[in-house]
Order: structure tokens, then C-alpha cells, then sequence
């Protein structure tokens, strides 16, 4: 279905921009998301619902697609260097059977943080991320953008690290002396690596629940981004 | 050197602000930075010019301190959470005798990458950052921000990649399948790791002048983001 739309009032871009706002996509169980690499990705997963571009996009019959001008997509976008592509996508809750390999992000905050976690665990082929209550939205928009369509072919969901007590090995990433360095650490097949908030780092009571603390031995410097450090833990634990 | 400053129209105020601009930095010489932690880094480079906080700080008595209320430190700061304090900063000019370890970064663009991987580039004990010319600029506001600091206890130059050949060993990171998987290469004591644009990834002139191509081995998706590759690269090539 192609339809041409001129006017910022029109039904289809008035929900589309509701989005933006977090209760709008809660009610919905749908969210925004832009780019035709993006799209692509979300199309393999059956996760399209409809789309804005400015101009005709060869994608299956059945999606709908609007075409619009640059003003009004620039109405739905929140990328700097948008590509003429944006689209409503359905939020998904497959059921991951048993996963081996699951990425915890314990109150990560910064949306641009999350996404590239989010790409960096599909990289790296982990079954499942989960994400504490209090971190961000994964349907916020920047944390969409960043995952550059890891969103849709990684299962996420909101849940409790204690959920995987005992099931699996539970290994943290914690700035300790006491820690063990990356190199020299033993993995199990299932496990959960969890990495802790941007400023504050694990928590007490992560802490309680671990069953190895690693660390990734760097100098001069306190810390590293979370994201870096989590493309360095898990390209080797994997 | 204390002083209480009330008005926006102060020529302290004034000159910091001017600072957002980048050729305001680049005819003084002197960038805006912010954070205690951050604060305490450039001291110990000798980097300080001016501080601007809300309360009293316990730094040396020849740094001029200026106590302003939150709204004009506002007018200053580009944090998202300040906490108090902005400073201008002197830009240095460190000669590095026959630097060993060296990253360079082709046409980074996005100021918080660049921040990220000079701060990833102390952590793993660099000798020096170097960056081509059409890269973001190393003091950009949202790059002194992401890099915590390491601004100031690591070399930075622009520069050209040419000027390394012979010298060092080139080892670019290109996601081709003709790379080196990373885990097989053999690094020298001189080298020179690059990195290269977010989208376009390296171009045709640095690959030739590569020695070695390395290629993080990921399933699922295309790429990494390049801060996630960099310190993935840079924790095992140091």
C-alpha cells in the first residue's frame, strides 16, 4: 500500500510522532525507528508496521508505505543525518528457550551506551539482553539509532539479575583489585555478563549475586567507557 | 586568585564563552573544559588558565578561581549534569620523543567516539593520539567531555599517516575478508593502529599504505561501532 501524505494533522503522522514520548509507546507496544539499513533488519524480522519515506522504497507489498517530504519527515526523526527513511516498528517478545549467553546491563542510563551494547551483544552472538528497571528505555530513539538495527534481531526485555542465580554463572565487571583479570578468567557455557551504571558502576547488591568479578587490566586512567569495556569483555567471553 | 563575578557581561564570562567557537580556540590557544575529576587532571598537566565553580575549590593559589551561581556557569557548560565547575583550558603542544605506540584516526566525526578513544588510548598506555585533518576537532566541548580527561594526560596532534611509513609498522582495522583475523597478528614495538570514518570505514589511501589488515571476527551484523572496535583492538595491540 502507497499513499502520498502532505499534512503534519494526517492520522498516520500524528501517531507516528506520539511516539516520541515513552507513555505513547507503552500503550502502543510500538516505537520509532529510521534508516533503510534499519528498515531492513526490521523487515526480516516481521517488526514493521508502517513506513515514512521520501521516496518509493522496494519493500514487501503488505507494509504500508507513506510518501512524504523532507519538512514533514523531518517531523519524525531525531538522527542528525537522516536518509529519508522512518518507520513505526512493533515491539516483540520472543521467548528465548533456554539462552546460554545473556547480556545484564544493571541502570545503564545513557541511550547511546545501550544501543552500542545492544549491537555489540548481537556482534558477538548473545542469545538474550536484559536490562535493569532503572536503566533506559530500549525503545527510546537514540538507543534505536545507536544499535543500528540490533534491536530487532536480539531479544531484550526488562528483569532481575537474581532470575539467573544458580541457572547460570553469574561474572561481573567490577573496577576491584580483588577482580580477576581478564585473561586469566574460566568461563561457563551459560552465563550472565553484567555491567554496572556510567558514574557509579556494580552495585551492592549485583555485587552479592556474583560468581566471578573480572576486571580489564588498564593504566593512567580510572576507568573505561562502559561500551568500550563491554566490547572488550565480550569479545572474549563469548 | 578568588573573586565572586555576578554578570554575564564580565570579560572573564565573555572570553570563556567565546571558547564554544572553535576559532575563538584556535586564535587563544585555550579550549573550555568541566568536572572536578576533570579539573584535576589538567592541573597535574599544568593545562589551567581560568576556573569558573559555585564553591570554593582547594586547588593551587595561582590558578584564578571565579565563584559564579549556576546560572552563569550554565552560559559555560555543555554537561547534560554539571556539577560545579568549568574551566578554561591552555591547549599543549607536548613533543613526543620516537612515540612508540600511536592510534590514528582517520576522519572520526563524531565528537563522542573521538573523546572515547583518546580516553581508551591512555587507558592502554599510548604514546600519542593523531588525527587527520577533516577529523572533529580535539577540542570540541563534547570531546574534551567523553574523553574524562585523558585530554590532558595524552599527546594529541594532526597529522598524516604518510609521515609513519617506514617507521612504524601501519596496522589498519578494515573489515574486509582479507584481513588478519585479530587474534592472529604479530604487532612490532613501533606501530601505528588506525582507525577510520563511522560510515565510510577506511579509505583507499590509508589501506595503502597498510602493513597489516586486521578484522575483528562478528557474526550478525556488518560492523562495530569504532569506539567498541578501537578498544577492542587497542586491549590486545599495545
Amino acid at each position: 500500500m502507497i499513499q502520498v501524505l502532505t499534512s503534519k494533522d494526517n492520522k498516520h503522522i500524528k501517531f507516528a510522532a506520539s511516539l516520541k514520548e515513552k507513555k505513547y509507546r507503552e500503550t502502543s507496544k510500538m516505537f520509532l525507528a529510521e534508516t533503510k539499513k534499519t528498515l531492513e533488519m526490521a523487515i526480516l524480522s516481521n517488526a514493521v508496521y508502517e513506513v515514512f519515506t521520501t521516496e518509493y522504497l522496494d519493500i514487501p507489498d503488505d507494509i504500508p508505505q507513506f510518501l512524504v517530504d523532507e519538512k514533514l519527515l523531518a517531523k519524525l526523526s531525531s538522527n542528525v543525518n537522516p536518509d529519508g527513511v522512518v518507520f513505526i516498528a512493533k515491539m516483540q517478545s520472543k521467548e528465548v528457550n533456554g539462552p546460554h549467553k545473556i547480556l545484564y546491563l544493571d541502570e545503564i542510563t545513557d541511550p547511546g551506551n545501550m544501543g552500542t551494547l545492544i549491537r555489540t551483544a548481537l556482534a558477538f552472538s548473545y542469545d538474550l539482553v536484559v536490562a535493569s528497571e532503572k536503566s533506559v528505555s530500549f525503545y527510546n530513539e537514540k538507543v534505536v539509532n545507536s544499535s543500528k538495527g540490533a534491536i530487532f534481531a536480539i531479544p531484550v526485555k526488562i528483569g532481575k539479575l537474581s532470575d539467573y542465580k544458580g541457572t547460570h554463572q553469574i561474572i561481573v565487571s567490577n573496577l576491584s583489585k580483588k577482580s580477576t583479570p581478564l585473561d586469566e578468567i574460566e568461563y561457563k557455557e551459560n552465563f550472565v555478563l553484567v555491567l554496572g551504571n556510567e558514574s557509579r558502576g556494580i552495585s551492592q547488591e549485583v555485587r552479592k549475586l556474583a560468581d566471578l568479578e573480572v576486571i580489564i587490566p588498564i593504566s593512567n586512567i580510572d576507568s573505561l567507557n562502559v561500551s568500550v569495556a563491554g566490547g572488550i569483555l565480550m569479545n572474549k567471553i563469548h
